[in-house]
């Protein structure tokens, strides 16, 4: 019995029509792989990795103008110097646990050669099911997220890099969904891709309705730590839409308010990133002296800024409704968000 | 007739309290002024400048550690490099209209001599109401905003800086609130005084209910030009906490999720700024060479984020519910929020 | 009796060819306008205004990609945050003093209606000189610089902005280089203009060479404060490359180099402000809904550093040598740099 | 025989004194460790990691004040978030070959168990000397450099992370450096240590000097690529001065002055970094709710900034002094600065 999207429980975020997919993977070219790393023996291992792959894998020697904000700067994502400074994405990126950063950006490395890549590994903690335990995820397994990337629907909740996360204290992981704009006769995608595990239960917002408040602690048990130290989430968002680098960093910084709106963000010790990746225009490594560069004029980008925080509140969502309740590390349980509470809570 | 402010039509944002005055007031020693300027002949004038002062206006000598959040940089804040890379404010605040920046940042430097001041004046544009004219503000009245500055309540709505401004497509301008914050045996204040000249009228939500929705253009017409191209808010937030520039910058930026909740922030043509003073530390321009400080640890900021997305939260919607139904220039109306319909719809 | 620029005395900064002018109005469209201000009674008044107006004055409405570095910034430069964000220039740029900010704002605000201009003024102190009057450059003197704004050679040392400010303890004022880049079959221009009031004696390099140890406080008296706390540069750089924000920012950046080669920069009271345009691209105010663009691939860049570094140097060195001995406020005399003596010491 | 430091062949760089060993190992705690890694089959291996180590081993539960400055880009230094965001260092530093990054990355997190650490590793490229192989470093390296870090004398040139670099096109490594700061009674110490592998041959400058255009490829052959693509350096800077998160960054940003001054800095595939840590202050993991911190009032910052950006300048060329000749991949050779020729260029 599949959970449902949050769409498919009548809810619908913002006002701009999402992609026939409602995934990340709407944006041409954009491939998403996983690798669920689950054993319950020697060890429990709640872990994994997920991989996103622009243009076709041709990322290493086609680069992508990019942008990252840094919502809350608790946690890491490499290869943030080159989004900062040159605007340009030059690598896969891959969504880890924490103590899989090391691993993750060695497998990236070896996957670009020839070519250089400045690998960008972002990670959130998923200690709580996994244990503190290290050398779980190894470079077969980021190959095999590489190999798994596709087009097409991805999978969300439990899976890959999303198979240990919380959020809002009930179980989060991978969540995706895309909004489409229409700009000057032209139809661009924008789609979002997050790895969940933040906010605290009360905070939970569904457009606007105050579920955390009543889904409480009295009706399903908190999942996490009671002190969350660590609490964060990892955002990719991509169009196909010519932006330039300073665009794709301002959409990446409008789409927190898709995190705020669905009640995140309020946490020292969070790692809360938001990278963007525009593919509208061609940035090859092979490439001649003076570039020829389209651009959406600044003055236009405003439903680029929408869209960026629907499909991250969106996104969210349906990393709740996709995550199903796991036991881990020592017995701990990691409650779903129960569909029907959802549901009653959104049609009061 | 006095609007209410937005608590007391039940509507109580996030979880924390509000200080005594629910205003930016309640952080000891932060003084407001207004100096509104209305004429209706020869000219249609609505202007004005509000100006915050803190340490009881003995900002010039004894500076404040402080922070700036830019989360759309299409506008003007003076003095934001002292801010961004020596972390303190060494100046009364003002804000008012875009085209009197200049005279507000000369008033405020004639006001600081002997000192230096590096004067912080932030605007946002009134020329809907007003229309383009220039010289309307003049010294004496930034002067006059400076001799008004007290303690105590807080005019809002039509006031000050906010004189001319729209929000959501209503009637906007200056609002205020605040949040007491426990914290290791004391009690610390956040408080947030904003001039809201921002949003459209379908973003805006009250407590999640999304009251632009249901409150249309068939109810009430839209206020502000067709296709706006300024939309702006610019936000101060206070506390008498310790906080370091570093805690000043993130309390700013984690402000922003109180803007995101209430529906704004969407526009490239914005200039959203969000400005975090803290005095729990005195700097004495005439300092001795080693200074003790105190500092709220990293991981006790929380509740501080928190105070600071709730209280620019309900500083926009007490803007909202404060200000009033104004004719300005060319004859243009810019209609109040109708308190009755903004009472059904939050209570349905 | 003219005095010769640093290049007439046989010392070539670094190794690319300067333009005709070797001057900031190489660059095709770059006007450059001073106003003096400089009387001896009712008071002593030694100030005034400089104005760089890019595209023939038409940058109100044809912008231009633009970049911002703060090497330190206790000062002010205004209209930062458009800079910063979306990478765009919509103004004139006014280097003056400190007092003179506002009222600059105010008039190069005027000077741009109906457009609306976010105005870039830059600042650095003539208190030594001038005294801390207020109000001694009013709205008719930026008019004039504006309207003197002219394209051939530029006036350097005391004039316009730089009337009353020091370099090195020795007089200073504006300077101005270029360099011709060859690039891909084209010549681009990179031209910098500095209004220079930085530097202690001792730090001073020409060329390598330490000749502000070699021409010491015995061998001509020390100008400014005993204890300096301001202590500021502004350099404007521009180019009629196509380049991109970011890369407006970075070229910005490594000007500092030679801030640094000069001697300049180690003061936490100073005001370092880069700023960066390129006009290679046209950003008009009524665009099209996509632009078509041109850009210098990013590893192409480095001949635009090393032009845009060795143009500041030979910048500072040309105020020095142009800005004759002045005296001012209260008697106090500000000394030339010797022509003869640095003859000697960079000949040795 | 050994090759002498800077100093030791006379030339004296800026006016600050130095410690005693004229090394990071200055400033108290401050540990250095090495594991070099050279093998001649059956691969040629050149390459190895050097960590600073800070608090005597204690950074782990009492982290540091500290910033980072991005010169140029193209690179990485991980964990920069927290830097940037929280302004804290909580990891040893390792410095490595560009292909190392993940490795050494692992390593340090296992290293820091059961803390959590945000490992900050930076790299530069050794390809040249060392080929494009990777694994070559593995944990266990990383393990003996940790192993390695003591006080006292730092070894220089071909060793740790600087095994296979190059610098001005001359054989590069690691330099160290220091400098003495009295302030208000107090000493302090400021040190700086380099990854040296950036610049052209004709860009050298030893104290002014031209030394890059005196000893050109006529002289002695260039290492490194015809048309080197990456060209970068990583400096940490340390200081036990009570500097606060901001003035640590500026303070990063101030030791630039000393990569401009010795001729480095104008390359677009540069990762030129500056981390810089202040250690006067405690910041315990266990850490009380408000803290009690000393500050150096930013006014009397500036020696800290000319002792920064001295021990940059001397730390780059005690890196070419120390290193030696090395013959690696393919039968490459990058020459050693030859001493003599040295010798005679400063002296001329």
């Amino acid at each position: 019995m599949k959970r449902p999207r949050i769409r498919e429980l009548g809810v619908t975020v913002g006002r701009l029509p999402p992609g026939p997919l409602n995934a990340i993977t709407d944006v041409p070219g954009v491939r998403v792989g996983h690798c669920t790393v689950v054993e319950d023996a020697p060890a429990v291992v709640r872990t994994g990795v997920t991989v996103v792959v622009p243009r076709d894998g041709g990322i290493w020697h086609n680069h992508a103008f990019a942008g990252l904000h840094v919502f809350n700067g608790h946690g890491e994502v490499t290869g943030a110097h080159m989004l900062e400074t040159h605007g340009t994405l030059c690598s896969a990126i891959a969504l880890t646990g924490t103590f899989s950063v090391g691993v993750a950006h060695e497998a990236l490395q070896h996957y670009s050669a020839p070519n250089y890549g400045l690998p960008v590994v972002g990670e959130t903690s998923d200690t709580w099911l996994n244990g503190r335990q290290r050398n779980l995820v190894r470079k077969e397994h980021v190959d095999a997220a590489l190999k798994d990337a596709k087009g097409g629907p991805v999978a969300e909740g439990n899976v890959g890099g999303g198979t240990g996360m919380l959020c809002h204290q009930f179980k989060g992981g991978i969540g995706t969904a895309s909004r489409v704009v229409e700009h000057d006769g032209a139809r661009y995608a924008v789609g979002a891709l997050v790895q969940a595990n933040h906010g605290r239960r009360e905070g939970l917002r569904v457009d606007g309705v105050p579920v955390g408040r009543k889904i409480g602690a009295d009706k399903v048990p908190l999942a996490g730590p009671s002190a969350p130290a660590k609490n964060s989430i990892v955002v990719v968002l991509a169009t196909d839409a010519p932006l330039m680098p300073m665009q794709c960093q301002r959409m990446a910084q409008h789409g927190s308010a898709g995190l705020a709106r669905s009640g995140g963000g309020a946490c020292d010790g969070s790692g809360d990133f938001l990278l963007c990746f525009a593919t509208g225009n061609n940035v090859p490594l092979d490439r001649p002296t003076v570039g020829n560069l389209r651009m959406v004029h600044s003055d236009k980008l405003d439903p680029f800024f929408e869209a960026a925080a629907e499909s991250v509140e969106e996104a969210i969502l349906n990393a709740l409704t996709a995550a199903e309740t796991m036991r881990g590390f020592e017995g701990r349980t990691a409650h779903a968000l129960p569909i029907e509470l959802l549901r009653d809570a959104v049609r009061a």
